[in-house]
């Protein structure tokens, strides 16, 4: 099994590493704590990741008599619950803030010497020529412009990073799909809830009814199934090949919890 | 005195409006709840802006005796609570999710016939070549290129929306500032925490010390004085120029509450 070995020679300089988004720092005996972690699921809300992990422990490890889960580190932006070897934490909403949470994640895990751990996303979305209450299984991120990259400025200059997402781990959801409709499909995620998903009721809009539909088909004509606003950064980060992580993205759309 | 008039011929043919991701809606008596609104304080975590909202009741509103602040709407994203003519509000992390408030809080000042609002975020970030503590009143947002753009893919196409805040509340802010060490300066915003800021402790990294160094000197020569992950967004919603509303950065560097 293959321990968790995030790309960054800096780390090893550091005397104590702060997580600081969720409130763990490596001074503390976190193999201890998360050494046994295998899964980590992660969401937009507080209170729904309340609700994955609640429903992970009614399945799988019943809470005693008297106990009730209550959220892990700090809680002033994320809320990190854990049970058994599952992690269920919410990532808030965008890139730029589940970002955060991977890095900080990833790192806690190595640090844990955690093996073999799957990332899965557990989002929302909206469907493109779905029905509602479909589940997507994202088989390919793609940006606003169509494409698998995810655009990242750092230190001035654009490095376009390819997103790709674990094909062992998607067959095996898409092989338990029993009576769901799930399919599988590209998933495009963007920056703008309103402007950036074609929407007409935001505060600016300076587009038409038209414009939007025309978008729409020519992104279920390559492939689009759904649209949301975390899938390929959370690809492009996958894609880096961390050694022992593997990750996968399942989007429930038109379903807002 | 001039009402918020958002740019979006659309929002006439919604019979309601939904603002979903804060909890309110035009079926509801918004202007007898919103349009005594003159002021929006935006920040980053639900209990940093509890303070910020008691801070301004004590100043100002006093709560009577047995009373207590709570937060309205829904606080499943972010929490928003309401003292006198200020709206104290979280944005949580990053442009995208704060984005959404902006969209959604300004179409909800809009329908409650709101005037004359001064949209303020008070923020925290990282501060080039400043004393932990400092206070930064951003005179020009730019992006991670140093340039004063918002760029934002909509309908499958790239929009660089050029980024400004409001002069007059700037320096009034600026003339206020008594023994406190208060700047302005130009704010960088970027998506990524670690690899978007230059930071060397990410899961991820494969730059070195020389080349973030060189880019922080670069950064401060063109006049950056912070970096977060939202004002070139703030200044490009605001240079849109909604008529009745009025925009200004304030960052606390090197400070996290």
């Amino acid at each position: 099994m293959a321990t968790i070995t995030p790309p960054n020679p800096h780390l090893a300089e550091l005397k104590t590493d702060h997580f600081y988004h969720i409130g763990f720092n490596t001074g503390q005996d976190l193999k201890k704590m998360f050494g046994d972690v295998r899964f980590v699921l992660f969401g937009g809300t507080n209170t729904r990741m309340k609700k994955v992990a609640q429903a992970v422990a009614d399945a799988f490890f019943p809470l005693p008599l008297g106990h009730e889960l209550t959220p892990i580190g700090t809680t002033d932006r994320y809320h990190m619950y854990k049970v058994g070897q599952v992690i269920a934490v919410s990532h808030q909403m965008g890139m730029p803030s589940f970002s955060i949470l991977l890095h900080e994640m990833t790192k806690l895990l190595a640090a844990a010497q955690a093996k073999d751990v799957i990332y899965m996303r557990i989002g929302t979305s909206g469907g493109v020529g779905l029905p509602g209450g479909s589940i997507v299984v994202t088989d390919l991120p793609v940006n606003g412009y169509l494409e698998p990259y995810y655009e990242l400025v750092s230190l001035g200059k654009l490095h376009k990073r390819p997103a790709e997402l674990d094909k062992e781990v998607r067959e095996t959801i898409l092989s338990l799909k029993g009576d769901l409709n799930v399919v599988a499909g590209h998933t495009m995620s963007v920056d703008c809830f309103f402007e950036g998903q074609g929407r007409l009721d935001g505060a600016i809009c300076d587009y038409s009814e038209k414009d939007k539909f025309d978008f729409l088909k020519r992104a279920a004509e390559a492939g689009v199934r759904n649209i949301e606003m975390e899938s390929v950064m959370f690809g492009a980060f996958c894609k880096v090949r961390i050694k022992g992580l593997h990750c996968c993205g399942v989007e429930v759309h038109s379903y807002f919890a």
